[in-house]
């Protein structure tokens, strides 16, 4: 049982601040995040929502945008990371695989650290197999593993539940039926929970 | 001599919870914020930038998401307002104009006003008129000089010095040679604007 969804793809940028923060967030506050991987880069295509290829200005800004902001959290990532993710789609589905086993969480924290801090791209080496050996797994049962048939029709079925709740970016975070777009609403939909319970307090929480 | 520039089109959505709010921090920070108009709409297009048009679900969230930050600052727009403004450049035309005379502040906060609470379109009648009429201006007079070769000019220019600062969004802000965009970074950028003076107090600031 969660309390708020947060619907992610490894490949988002911006993501990298969720994904910094929520654990000690889910610590400090006791409401439970529900990490969902779907396919952000399925829907944006879909939907001709291009907001960064071919859009220099808006590039530059995105990355001077995120250090700052990566700053006001205490985070010093290298930027610009690498980007476009070659191999987006495999990393999302040894999340998607991750998610049904219980590791979704640490894989998803260790794969953004090695992108953002070491400046390995997601999804490709040496970024994957290290992260997996991090975790104790081994890299090439894991891969084949993601690359069947039953996790890519996981992954789909994911990608339709987030176009099902009207997501169209990453991050993104539903509270109930409410949707909130980008990592600087995540106050917002953590407001939007709390509301909604007797006296602001979240179940089990102690913020 | 201003602290913080605001670039801002009449046009814009997420403008209204700028324009809304901005005379209240002015007046509470002593921060002096350039009311900067220019076409946001002629960058956009250049750059092949559109977040909305043909865009649905996207369009159906920006107005949720305007509605509930709205909420948080106090405000009840009718929601959706007209959209996209049939007279954008018009509007802007008069801004242009506003700000060379010293009444760019209240045309703009009034004509949101009108646009958001009433639902009329800015730049249209009965806004345009009812706006310019509520500051003691002759309407007809008012728009023949808007329209004139010499504001048009202006209104390139403006939008040139936009474009020279990376702008590609409305609103935004800059402080010093430092870009923030969205009404979402208006706390960061005042923030920014601080840290640059000694002890965090902006020039003539009380807050």
């Amino acid at each position: 049982m969660h309390d708020i969804e947060f619907w992610f793809s490894i490949g988002s940028t911006y993501t990298l601040l969720t994904v910094s923060r929520l654990p000690e967030i889910e610590r400090r506050t006791g409401i439970r995040f529900d990490w969902r991987p779907f396919s952000v880069r399925a829907i944006m295509v879909e939907m001709n929502n291009i907001p960064f290829a071919n859009k220099p200005v808006k590039a530059q800004y995105m990355w001077r945008d995120i250090g700052r902001r990566a700053a006001m959290y205490g985070l010093e990532p290298r930027l610009p990371a690498p980007y476009p993710l070659a191999e987006f789609d495999l990393a999302n589905r040894v999340a998607i695989l991750a998610r049904q086993e219980g590791w979704c969480r640490d894989y998803v924290c260790a794969t953004y650290r090695r992108w953002f801090d070491e400046g390995e791209a997601a999804g490709s080496e040496p970024n994957l197999g290290d992260t997996l050996r991090e975790l104790g797994k081994d890299r090439d049962e894991i891969v084949a593993r993601a690359m069947s048939d039953r996790i890519g029709q996981a992954y789909l079925e994911a990608t339709d539940e987030a176009r099902a709740h009207g997501i169209f970016g990453a991050p993104s975070f539903v509270v109930g039926g409410e949707l909130f777009w980008g990592d600087d609403r995540l106050e917002d939909a953590i407001a939007w929970f709390r509301k909604g319970r007797p006296g602001g307090m979240p179940a089990g929480g102690t913020a």
